[in-house]
C-alpha cells in the first residue's frame, strides 16, 4: 500500500489510462523534441533524461531563479511542470487546479479548478498529493483525486470531457494520469503461467478485496507496442490472514497497448510481509547486461533490489539490493525467481501480534514513487532513495468497504550506517546504479529520504530535489560532487523537469513538503511518533521548511 | 476605516505598544548599524532608507534569488522580516507565525504559533494581515490578531509575556505593534486646542462609538521625545448621521513618549465623507521647506495630500495633491488648515442614499498602510501609490457592538489618465515627491496599486514590490529607470527590506497576495464586483498571480 493511513485502495480503484502510454505520434514528436517537457517522466521509456546541454557541469553553479509562481495550495506538491511550446502546465495538490502559463511572461493563459469533494481527503492514502499532468492530441490530462479524469482544451482550458473511473466511498481515489499469451519467470526460463494462475494463490475469495492496485509511472515501447507497470502490495498489511503468493500482487507487467493481453508478468515479493507495493516506475533503456546488449526493463522496487529483466519476455537478468542495508532477504534465487527470505525479518514467521524488529527497508520502501533517471551519457541510473527501516506487528483486521484496512502498526527510523550511506543518520542518498551488473557505483547521502524525481541531461548533470527545499545538481559522472544547490520556498516532493524558452534552458520543480515522507507535517501530524510509520524519523523536517506550494525556474546568470 | 468588510474598529481597541517607538538604547544602537534591519521601518524616523550600497543602481540588474522560505500561510502577508546579527525573524498572516531563521543555514532556530480564535477572522478589515514584528530589549513582540500581544525571547522564542489589549467579540482586532498642553494648527499659526476640543465637535454621545482607531506607524524623534502617529476615520462612513468636525479622527498627532501627553494635533479631513482613514505613517526628516532647513514630519494620506509639518510644533508648511486625479477638494486652505471641498464630490452634499459619483481617491486613499521611503541622498520621498476612484451612497445604519458599522456602499474603479499615470487604465505608481516643496518629480506608473513599503538606499535605488508579484528596483534619481524586476510566487503587499550577512548585502521581501487591493482574491471573492469596493478593479489580478506565502531573499550574482 502506498501510504500510512488505514484503508485499501480496492483493486479496481486506481486503473487508468497512462498519458505517456499511447501510441501517438503527435506526443512521440513532442517528447523527441528536447526543447518540451511533453510528458512526466520526459518520454515513452521514462528516462527522466534531457538532451539539452546549455546547463552544464561546468556551468550549473551559475544557476539562478529566473521566475517562480504559488500554486496558492499548500500540503504536498509531487510530479513537475509540462512545457510545450510557449506555455507550460502546471498542477496543485488537492483540489487538483491547473494553469496554462504563458512563459514570454508568465501570465495566467487559463486556470482550470475543479469542485471536488472534500470527503476524499481522508480516503487519500498518504497527503493529497497529485502527480501531475499529461498531454496528447491538443488535450491536457486531469486525474483528479475523487477519481474523475478530466480533458482539458490545452489552448483554452475548456473541459472536452471527463469520466468518472472509481468511487472515493467504496475507499477508490487516484494520484495520477496512466491509459493472453502469458509467461512468468520461473526455473531459469520463461514458462506459461497457465490456467487461473492468480486465483489458485488466495484463499477462497481474498482476491476480491485484496489489493493489487497500480498508481505508479508507466513505461511504453513503440516498437514491441508493449506497456511495462507494477502492481501493489495485497492487503490487508496482515500477512498472516491471506496466505498464498497473491499473484499477480507486486509484479511487473508488460501488456500489449492495442490489445491489453498480458505478454509476460513477474512477481517480485510473493505473499507481500512488509507493504513493498511494487509500482515504482518502469524504465526501459538499451544497455549492456553482463556485457550483452539488451533491451531491457529497469525497475528499482520497494523491496530493495534493483531488477533488470529483457522486457521482450520478462527474463529477469539482475536483480541486487540498491541499498546494502535491506536485510529482509539475503538476494533473489536467479533459478526460481523468488526472493531468499531472512526468517528472524519475516512479519508472518514471527507471526499476528509479535514486533517485528529492524526491518530494512521500511514500508515505504528504499524507494517509493520518486522516479529515477536514466542517463544514456553514462549508461547509469540515478535513483532518488530513502534509507529508513521499521518495525511491524500485524493484526487482525475486518474488512468494510470504503474502510482503512491496514491490519498492522510500524514504526519508522533512519537505517544504520552502511558504506553507501556513511553519514549518520542519513535517511537517504541519491544512488549511481549500474542496472548492467547490479552494482551500485556511487551514493551522494542525504540528512533525509530523496523523495524527488531526478533529472539528468546530456550536460552532465543530475538534478533532484530534497525534503528540506534544496534543489541540488551534481555531477553524473561523481555523485558526490555537489556542483549547485538552492533552497526552495519548501521542502520538495515533486521531480525536477528541463525545458527551453527562445533558446535558453530551464530547469523547473515544484516544492511543497508532504508526501509519505511528509505527511507528518502536510496533515500537522508532528507530534505523533507512532501508528504507520508516517511521521517517524522525519519530524526534524520542521527544522527546516514549512508547508507551500511553489513552481520555482532555473536558469543560467546573464 | 480600514477596508472593506462592514464593521467598525472601536477606538480603543488597537491601540498598542509602538515597537520602534521607544527610547531603547540598545534598539537605537542596532538600528544606528546598517547591518541589520532592526525594526520594522528600519529607523525610529520611519525613513525605510539603509546606508547599504553593495547593490547600487550600477550592478543591481545582477540581482539573484539568494533563497526563499514558504511561511505554509496563504492570503495577504503584510510587513517584512526583522534581521538582527544572524538571525532573520519573520511572521505570516494569521494564525500569526513566527520563525526565527539562522541566516548561515536558514534553518529554524525556532519557531512560536499561537493558537487563536479563528472568530476573528470575520473580524478583521481587509483580509487578516499582520504588518510584522518589533524587537526591543532581547525581545520580539508579536501583535496578534486576537488583540494579544506577546513578548518571546529573541533567542529561544519562549514567551516572556502576553497581554490582551482587546475584544473581537465587540470588533477590536489588531494588526501591528506600536506602544496636554496640547495645540494645533489654525488661522496661519499653531493655538491651543482649548477644553473639550473633541467633545463638542460630535454630537451627544457620538464620540464614544466613532472610530478614530490608529493602526498605523509610528515615528519616534529621541531627541524631542516625542512619537507622531495618525487616527482614523470616524464612523459610520454615513457623514449625515455623524455631524460636526468629528475631532480628533483623520489627524496627525504629536504625544510626549513619558507622559503620554499630547504636544500638538492636526486635524487633515475634518467630518470625514470618504473614509480617508489618516494612519498613514510619519516619516520624519529633516529638510529644507521653501528652502528653510526644517525638521519636519512628512505624512502622505489617504485623502491624496502630502502634508509637511513643523515636527517641533506641528505648523502646516505644505499640504499638496501628490495625484494629480484627487477631485474631493480643490486644495488646502493654508490659513485655516482645512481642505477646500468640492460640493459635487461631497457624499454629505449630495446626501444619504444618493450615489456620489467620480471620487478620486477611492476609500483606499491614494495611498493606504504601504509605507513610503525618504532618500537623504536624493532629499525625495518615494511615495507607493493607488490611483483608484470611487461611487460611493451613505445609508442609515444603526451601533450594535461586534457588528459591522459602516453605512455606504462603494464601488472602485481605475482613476483617469493624468500626466503622472499616463498609462490608460493604471491604479497605481511609485511618485518620486519633494517635500519641501510638495510637488511630483517624477512617476512610474504601474498597472496595479503599488501596495509595498518602499526600500532607498545608498545604492541609488528605490525597491518596491507589485501585486502581480514582481520585486522592482528603479532608480532613485529618475524613477521611470527600471533597473531590475524579478517575479516572485505571489503578489506583493509586504515591504522591501535590507541587510547584510558575512559582508553581503540582501534584499528580502514577502509574497502573498492579499490585503485591501487583494482581499477578492484573498477571499475568493474574485466575483464580486459590488459591495465595498474591495473588488472593483482589481479582478484582473487573478491572470497574474495566486495566493501564497513566501519570503524572497535576493543578493548579487557571484
Amino acid at each position: 500500500m502506498h501510504g500510512g493511513i488505514r484503508f485499501l485502495l480496492v483493486g479496481a480503484a486506481a486503473a487508468a489510462m497512462a498519458g505517456t502510454a499511447m501510441a501517438n505520434s503527435d506526443l512521440a514528436k513532442l517528447e523527441a523534441d528536447s526543447n518540451n517537457w511533453a510528458a512526466q517522466s520526459g518520454d515513452f521509456a521514462l528516462t527522466r533524461h534531457s538532451k539539452l546541454n546549455q546547463i552544464n557541469k561546468s556551468n550549473v553553479h551559475k544557476l539562478q531563479v529566473a521566475w517562480t509562481f504559488s500554486t496558492g495550495v499548500l500540503r504536498g506538491h509531487e510530479g513537475g511542470p509540462l512545457v510545450i511550446g510557449d506555455t507550460l502546465y502546471v498542477h496543485s495538490a488537492f483540489p487538483n487546479k491547473v494553469w496554462a502559463l504563458n512563459l514570454e511572461d508568465q501570465t495566467i493563459k487559463w486556470k482550470y479548478e475543479p469542485k471536488q469533494d472534500p470527503s476524499v481527503i481522508p480516503v487519500m492514502c498518504c497527503d493529497t498529493v497529485n502527480r501531475g499532468l499529461a498531454y496528447a492530441e491538443g488535450k491536457i490530462f486531469l486525474q483528479q483525486a475523487d477519481t474523475t479524469l478530466v480533458a482539458l482544451d490545452a489552448k483554452t482550458g475548456k473541459v472536452i470531457w471527463s469520466v468518472k473511473n472509481g468511487d472515493p466511498k467504496v475507499g477508490a481515489t487516484n494520484t495520477l494520469i496512466n491509459p493472453s499469451t502469458t509467461t512468468t519467470y520461473a526455473d531459469g526460463k520463461t514458462v506459461p503461467v497457465g490456467a487461473d494462475s492468480s486465483l489458485k494463490t488466495w484463499q477462497g475469495d481474498q482476491w476480491k478485496i485484496g489489493g493489487g492496485t497500480t498508481w505508479g509511472w508507466y513505461g511504453y515501447d513503440p516498437q514491441l507496442n508493449q506497456m511495462f507497470y507494477g502492481s501493489g502490495n495485497p492487503s490487508t498489511w496482515n500477512p498472516t490472514q491471506r496466505p498464498g503468493d497473491n499473484k499477480w500482487s507486486m509484479s511487473i507487467w508488460s501488456r500489449d497497448v492495442d490489445t491489453g493481453s498480458v505478454k509476460w508478468v513477474y512477481q517480485m515479493t510473493p505473499h507481500d510481509e512488509w507493504d513493498f507495493d511494487g509500482i515504482n516506475e518502469m524504465i526501459l533503456a538499451d544497455i549492456p547486461v553482463h556485457g550483452k546488449p539488451t533491451k531491457t526493463v529497469v525497475h528499482f522496487d520497494r523491496n530493495g533490489f534493483g531488477y533488470t529483466l529483457d522486457r521482450t519476455n520478462g527474463m529477469l537478468l539482475v536483480a541486487e539490493k540498491y541499498d546494502p542495508s535491506v536485510n529482509w532477504a539475503t538476494g533473489v534465487d536467479m533459478k526460481t525467481g523468488r526472493p531468499v527470505g531472512v526468517p528472524k525479518y519475516s512479519t508472518e514467521h514471527n507471526g499476528q501480534d509479535v514486533t517485528t524488529k529492524d526491518v530494512c527497508p521500511a514500508a515505504l520502501g528504499t524507494k517509493d514513487q520518486q522516479p529515477a533517471s536514466f542517463d544514456p551519457q553514462t549508461g547509469h541510473f540515478y535513483v532518488p532513495t530513502n534509507h529508513v527501516c521499521m518495525t511491524y506487528e500485524p493484526f487482525k483486521v475486518e474488512y468494510t468497504a470504503g474502510q482503512p484496512y491496514v491490519g498492522a502498526t510500524l514504526t519508522m527510523f533512519p537505517g544504520p550506517t552502511t558504506p553507501v550511506n556513511g553519514m549518520q543518520g542519513s535517511m537517504g542518498s541519491l544512488i549511481e546504479w549500474d542496472a548492467g551488473t547490479g552494482k551500485i557505483v556511487k551514493s551522494h547521502p542525504e540528512k533525509f529520504s530523496v523523495w524527488s524525481g531526478v533529472l539528468t541531461t546530456d550536460g552532465g548533470i543530475a538534478c533532484y530535489g530534497t525534503l528540506e527545499g534544496y534543489l541540488k545538481c551534481v555531477d553524473a559522472n561523481d555523485v558526490n560532487k555537489e556542483l549547485y544547490k538552492f533552497k526552495t520556498p519548501s521542502g520538495i516532493i515533486g521531480n525536477v523537469n528541463t525545458w527551453t524558452y527562445k533558446g535558453k534552458q530551464y530547469i523547473g520543480v515544484l516544492s511543497g513538503i508532504g508526501g509519505w515522507a511528509g505527511i507528518g507535517m502536510a496533515a500537522g501530524l508532528e507530534k505523533d511518533t507512532d501508528g504507520l510509520g508516517a511521521v517517524g524519523g522525519y519530524k526534524e523536517l520542521s527544522k527546516y521548511t514549512e508547508l507551500g506550494g511553489q513552481l520555482t525556474v532555473f536558469t543560467l546568470s546573464q
